[in-house]
Formats: C-alpha cells, structure tokens, sequence
C-alpha cells in the first residue's frame, strides 16, 4: 500500500479519497463514520499498516493514550499503533506529541509534522479568517457593511481576516505592536491602532475579534466594550478572553477553536494533501532552491 | 535649532515642512529648489548646523564628494558636512554609505539609517506598487480590468501590487518560489506560479512585472513573451530583465526606479517623518514593548 | 403620540426604539416579545392609536384577518385596526396589501408604503446578499476562497452579492441576459454568461445562486449539475429552482427567504427608519430635487 | 467586401483588425497613419465603399463638412461619403449627427448608431473610470491609498470610479442627489453626501472629481476647497467645473475629455466591435429575449 490512513475527521477523509484519486493505493482505518463511498477500509489496525510505505496519522495526532479518531467505530490504541506502524515507513502526523511522540521516537519512526509547514498553516489562516466572518455574520444583528470591527493581532489570520471584512464594507481597525506591521495596515487600507494601548481606545465597536494567542481582554478592557458588543476569540487554549470576567460583565463572548477543519473540512483536507504532497517531493529530492533573497526584499529608494 | 535639514529632494521638502508644522524649530540648506514657504534656509551649510540637535540627510545620502541634492544652488561637500556636524548632534541619514559613512565613522557621530525601518519599507512598497500601476495603465494600450498580468516575486511590492492590479480587475499571477508564498498567494486570491519554472509558462501576459532584484528575465524568456507584452522592471540596479536582450527582441521594457519619491513625494516624506519620529522615540526610551508571539502566530487546528 | 407602532419583528423593535431614541413620543403594541427596554407598550390596541399622528406597521403587513405580529402577546385584528387608526393619521405600512389595503382604502386612510422606496429596496438587496454569504459559508465544504460560484441574475441582489463573492476570493460567474448587464458584469471584474442559455454551461460549479424570480432551474438544467453542487434559492415565491425535481435528483438546494429580518434585523430596522424619515421629509415639503440627468449619464466619447 | 471601415482613430484601428482576425473581408480608408501591418487600405474613399455590405464610422462621426479622421492622409469628405456608401449598405456610426445625420437621411441609408448601445457607454465608463484613476495618480503629490476624494455623480462613471479607488485604499465619498442612489453609495461601502448641498462639505479633499455634466462646480464650491486640492472634471461640453473661476483662486482643475480612445484604444476598440456585432446578431433575427423582471428586480421583505 502506498498509503495507510489511520484516524482523522472529515479532513482526513477528503486527504484520503484525493490520495486514492491520484492513483496511489490508499487503505484506510478508523474513517468509517465518514461514510465515503470512495475509500476502502481495513477490517483491523494490523492489516491497514501491513507493508504501508506511508503512513498518515491525524492533525492534531492527540496526546493520550487513543488516537484523535471521532470518525472511528471504536478507540485506536497509540501504543498499538506505534507496535505496528512499519520500521521503514514514512510517518506523516499533524502536531505529533505527548505518548505518541514518545513511543514513535523510542521506535525510531521517521516522523514528519505536516502542520509545521507553512503553506498549511497559511491556508488553515485563510480558513479561519472565512470561519470568523460566518460567525460574526450569524452573531451580529447588524450587516458587516458597515459594522465597525477591531481584529487584535496582525499575524495571518488578522491580515487575512482584516481584509476579509474589508472587502465586505466594514470599517475595520487592526492592531499591532510593532511599527512595521502597522505600516502593513496602513498599506492594506486599513486604520492602525496599538494593541498594547487598547485602553480607552475600545468605544464604539460591534465587534472585537481577537487573534493573539496572550490574555489580552481582561476584565479592565472587557468592561470598556460598548453595549452589546460581540467578542470573538480566535486564539488557541488559554485564549485571549478572560471568559470568566466577560460573563460577569454580560458581555458576549464567543470562542472558535479549529475553525479550518469545521467550516471547510474539504478544503482543509486538500490543503493537508498538499503540505504531504511538498514534503515528500522535498524528501525525495525534488528541489526546491529556496533563495533568501525575497526575504529580504529590496531596497527601494 | 531642533533639526537642520540638509540637502535631498521633495520629500525632504515635505519632511521638513511636517517637523516645522509639529512645532519644532527648524533651519533648512541646500532645498531652496522646492520653493517651499513655509521653510527657513540659512545662508551657508555652518550656519544650518551650528548648534543643530538633530540633523536630517537625504535618501540616499549619496556614495561620492557630494550630497544627494538637487535643489541646491549649489553642490554641497560630503567632507565638509561631516566636519560641521556637531559631535553631539545625532544624524538620521537615508541609507548612509561610501564616503559620508566613512568620515561620520571616523568623526564618530551618531548616525542613525532611517531607511532601514521596517514601516518606511513597507510604505515605500506601498507607493511603489501604486508608481507600478500607474506605469501599467500607461504604457498599456489595454485597461487593467480584464488584463493578464505577472507579477513575478512575492516579496512586499509583489504583495500589495498584485492586490491592487486584482482590485482594478485584471488576472493576475504572482510567482514565488517558497510554498509558504505559493499559499499566501492563494490565500489572497490570486494565482500562484513558481518563479523558478517560468520557462514555457510566459505567454498569453499583456504585461509582466518583475520586482525581484535578481536576473530573473534573460533572453530565453524574453523571447517567449506574447507580441505587444510590456515588461516592467521595478528592481534596483542591476534590475531583474536583461534591457539588451529585450531591445534585441523587440520587447518593450521600462525600468521604473525610484518610484516613491518621483509618484508620491508628499507621502514619501510623511513615511520619513514617521520613521524618524519613531527612532526619535525609541532612542528617548520611548518603549516599543516588542513581543515575539505575532511572528510566531498560533496553532490552527 | 408622534408613532403608534404596531405589530412587527426585530426590525419593527429597532425602527420604534431609534424614533424613540430621536426625540419623538412612541407607544408600541404588538411588540412585548422583543423585550426591549427602550419602549413604551400599551395596554390595548385602543390606547396606542389614541391620538397618534403617525402610525407604523409591520413589512409585510400581511394579506389577512390579523396583522403580521410575531412578537405579539395576543392576535391583532386587521378589522379592529383599520377602524381604530386615526382619520388624519399618515399610515406607514410595508407592502400593503389583501385585507387591510381594501379597509384602509374603504376608511380614507392616507397609507404610504415604504416598501416601495429604492433606498430601502437597495439595503435590503445587501443584507440579502450577506446573508446568502453566510449561507453560502455555512452549507458549502469549502472555503469560498477558490470556490467556483454562478450567480443567476444582476440586478441589486446578483450586483451586490458577486462583488461579495469576488471580494472574498471565490471565482464569480454572472449570469444576465441583456447586453448592457453583460458589460456591467465585466466592468465589476466577473465572468459574464447568459441566462437563457446555461444549458451545457453548468458544469464545475460549488454552488448556483438564483436571484431571478422565474422558474430558471428546472430539472433539465438541475440535472447538469456537478455532484454536490449546492443550489441557493433567493427569489420569493414562487422561487427559481424546482425544489421537487431537486429532491429526486439529490441536488442539495436551500431557499432562503426573508433574509434581512432574519440576519440583521438591527441594520435593516435602521433601513426602514430612514425610508421613513425620507417619506415624512418629502410629504412635509422638504424637497428632494431629483434632476434625471444622472439617469441617463452623459457621452463618454 | 463584408467591411468598409473609414476614419477614426486607433480604436477604429483595433476594430477593423478584430474584424478581419474573426474572418471577414475588410478594407479601410483613413487609417494609414494607424501603421497596422493587418490591415488592407484602399486607394480612394470610392474603391473603399464599392459594394462594402457594412460600412463602419468613427466614433464620433463629426458634425462638420470633414469626417473625424485623425489618422488620415488627407480630409475626408461628409459629402463624397454619404454619395458613395452603396445605399443598401448598413451604416454602423458612432454618434451621427449634424451633417452627416442630414445627409444620410436624405439618401435614406440605413444607419445604426452603436454609440447608443448599454454595453458600449459601460465599458466607455470602466475606462474613463481607469484613465481618471492615472491621472489622479499622476497629478497628485500623495498615494491614492489614504487619500481623501469626494466623486460628484454616482452614474456609470462615478459608480466604477468610486469602487477603483476605493480598492486603492482612497477615502471615498460619493455624492448623489436621489435617496435610492444613496443607498447604493453605502451599500458598496462609500461614504455618501447630498450633490445639492456641497457647500459647506468641501473641506478636507486631497481630490475632487465631477462626472456630472451640469455646471456643479462653481466659483463658490471652488473657493471652499483646501489649498492644493485637485479638480477633474471628466464632464463632457460644457463641462463641470467652472475653469476660469479656477484659474482666478488658483485652484488646481483639469478636464478629462475622452478618456477611453486616448488610454486604452484597443479594449476600447474590442468594445466597439463587441457592440457592433450585438447589432448585426440581433438585426439578422438573432433573438436577445429581452425580459422585464430583471429590472423590477423582486421582493425582499
């Protein structure tokens, strides 16, 4: 087998049906609650894994003692897994840590992150970013024309995010620390503010979205939100509302956590096939001169 | 005086007219040729200098004998300038370099390169890539809207031209060569082509924009471009298009150097200000608590 | 009392709490379930219309025995109410109509629709459009960045939510029949196609939107369809798509009516409001001094 | 011959080229000064137009004695032409007036102005709308991104301009004199202001640009505006903008006149020739089913 596909959500079983549509041999496990008429599925862990070349594991891989698998008809066992998964295999996981890592070093597994790759990371921002305007679409009482928006946090998703709204006629404020990323705002047409002085600078919003994985809304900034304001918190645990105060204050606060694999599990799942598709051209030898130069930019005077 | 401002163009005009504007005390030499009346110029270079906090130079300062200054009367002397300058005055120079760094090293001054501020890069992209479609809707006997158009690299002036060339409603296609770009060029709507396999894939542009400063179009590729196809180079010396070869071939290029202050001098010099006003503002221990968790973003799953 | 709202939903709820907010006295009925603090309720249908300059009523008003109330505590008579407003009252009422508009006729009521105002019509074309977004968002798998989407019909709505569409990324097909919208549609930047011959041109699509009030997807046409492809219905009854032979086909299809009551009933109460206040403005002699020329543009030669 | 194509300009150029590449037979007169190596010029304006089915005519035709040819060799006459065209010939001219128009109906000879179709003034109006995007580009000391523009007239022309510049990053405000067009300004994200009460609300502008073609701009309006601030007038005769008023404040005006044939010849070309076979298709029986719901549009409530 080219490829065996062991737990996963829908993701995985889109990553799964394209794998098999690209004329690779794909056998799968722990997927049957997908329903795909696409896939072929092991009867067992052992026979999915027998003689596989490469083996796909979940984003996040989990860091227990099950397999992160909701698609499964039955718990898969990390410690079996790791027994069983071929010496010679190529292991491809998303986020691999905690007994999974463990037991795959012990083995000395070739285990290679999928989610560390840039290109998925940006294109789970971008999906984000769509996952944020549906919530704020569903969770406002008012349109996004118009709306006066703050997003926390110029990284990927606040740029992505930011210009979403935008383009949608909302009159959007993004905050940054840094000089450089607020002439970035300022370049994309959008209004700058610092985050390290949302203090008295919060009136008038209907929606704050933060993007900053820090506790930036405490209780002092929470209590200076409009009426009625909405939040919206994008970043991972421990998030960057203090959810406790927010409630105290009945201001509304809502938390997305994994909107990619949520909102747009097909998209996601291509976008994981892709990252798998470069690191095995990359591992392969398929070249890819990365020159520094476009870091740099250039000067221009 | 707060600042003496020496020498440069117009938007050293419009720099010296916004720290006057701001309530600073300010003596001008060498811009008599912007006609500007809101500025005060002294009669000779020691007069502008004598007893100067701080003293601002041109963009760039220049490699040779002279200073970067053409609305002098008259040229003014990289030795003598460096003699003047008081020694605890501190200088913010554009690019400081050859001759000048050399003797301001060796007299021990206090130079400070404004250029290489993140925010004035990002601005000065900004207002090139808004020189670039000005150049495009020029030179094109064709609208922007519905025209096929290549930006070639993804740097900072690739990014926000080819948004504005997509928000006129032209097709555009960004190369790049990191699957990390590949994906940012997706994720902002646009079509991703790998700079390092051009070869086969130039035709059918009716203009190809080159902002990478490297030999990137050498004569094979030239001559694959479509009949009538514009070639805009917005790369510094040595540029990224071979000219010879595409006078050879017929191929209508345009070097466009130096853009920001040619388009848009007024902004130009507010993008200075602001750099200088935020090293002014480091440097007085103004803090700029800079943290490094937006660079890194967050987790996505 | 300078308003008697009676009857409506949200909106009906933040038209009366924005008169109320602008200074005017305001007595509701018909509204205790949109628990609003703001307002003022009467005890009975009598009260409120007691003495009522102006008196407010729901869009629609509906067709029957009893007012379009949804918030309200008991029935409204349409019977009762016609007889009880009073006879110099100006009467505001959204899309008058069947039973009422025959009373209200009956009885002399001056009955102004404000339904029938563009400027209303074109806000709720775009909360129209943001909603069909978020739908769009919610039922599709992935992202609409990338997503292939047509667009049946160019009027307000298929203006306004291709430009959304586009904005965020997807590749926006239009469809319209006359040569004139097919210009329109290329000078926005999208892809032109004709309504009347889509036969053949339905393939590739994530998702078809009609907005065109006319049985255009019929099962000829559904069944052109790729696999998956989800059909959004917009136009009001009797609506664009074959809903029956969708069901037999497997074609996932939504129709989505009422829209801006429904997702933004704040910004489309404002919408209402100032339709309003254009009306009041206008009978009371403030002049809108509408001159055709912008009608008919002028030569672009 | 299918096309006789006499004088005009690099647009006309462009079209007869397009209608020789689709395969029709045709011959120009008056174009040589085009030097378009694809096109057939004939020797006399009678060998031309023997036995053209078609004879194609400058936009615009010219009042005057002489046809509008400013690529020709020599004067074309209105008289010799309107003799020569074979009377069962289907004139296509742009505009017909004057002269000409009094001649042609004389001799009672077919003619077709596409001057008048929708399709043409849009894409006449995408263009003006670019070509004014350069020339406030050029004119302007500032970025377009971040500048303050007020477009006076929100038909075709102020419509596409307004939706350009404020992808550009402008701060767009429209005006518009009816409630209905208001509510389009906002819905596509624009600031809107009232065409009749200007006075009063011109401050603050970087640019104002008139697309109204009355006399708008008076010397009071121009009094008002900020020192430096640029007028483009893109109304055809009389014109917009008061320019002797201008010159006395010392205000800043240019009149855009024709902007389409000058930036942008050959779409402009591709236009013309688009609008000219929707006139041939639909002349020879070609059905357009022409159906009125679309410009009711339908209920939203």
């Amino acid at each position: 087998m080219d490829f065996a596909v062991i737990g996963g959500d829908m993701r995985t079983v889109r990553l799964a049906e394209l794998l098999a549509a690209r004329g690779n041999s794909v056998i799968c496990f722990g997927l049957e609650g997908g329903e795909s008429r696409a896939l072929r599925h092991a009867g067992t862990l052992a026979e999915a894994l027998e003689g596989a070349k490469n083996v796909v594991l979940p984003l996040p891989v989990g860091a227990g003692e099950t397999l992160n698998a909701p698609l499964s008809a039955s718990e898969i066992s990390v410690r079996e897994l790791t027994e069983r998964i071929p010496r010679d295999a190529r292991v491809l996981a998303g986020k691999p840590e905690g007994l999974f890592a463990q037991l795959a070093g012990r083995r000395g597994l070739a285990v290679t992150d999928y989610f560390a790759r840039e290109e998925l990371t940006v294109k789970n921002a971008a999906a984000t970013a769509e996952g944020a305007v549906e919530i704020l679409m569903r969770e406002l009482p008012v349109t996004l024309l118009g709306a006066k928006i703050l997003v926390i946090g110029f990284g990927r998703i606040g740029k992505l995010l930011s210009l979403r709204l935008r383009a949608l006629g909302a009159e959007v404020t993004a905050s940054a620390r840094k000089c450089g990323d607020m002439a970035w705002i300022e370049a994309l047409g959008l209004r700058p503010t610092d985050t390290g002085r949302l203090s008295g600078a919060l009136a008038g919003y209907d929606a704050v979205v933060n993007t900053v994985p820090a506790r930036i809304l405490d209780e002092t900034l929470l209590s200076q939100l409009d009426e009625g304001c909405l939040c919206l918190d994008l970043a991972s645990k421990p998030g960057g509302i203090d959810f406790t105060a927010a409630q105290r204050l009945g201001v509304r606060a809502v938390w997305a956590l994994a909107l990619p694999g949520r909102v747009a599990p097909e998209s996601s799942g291509e976008a994981i096939l892709e990252a798998i598709e470069n690191i095995l051209r990359e591992e392969s030898g398929g070249t890819e001169t990365v020159q520094p130069y476009e870091k740099n930019d250039f000067d221009i005077i």
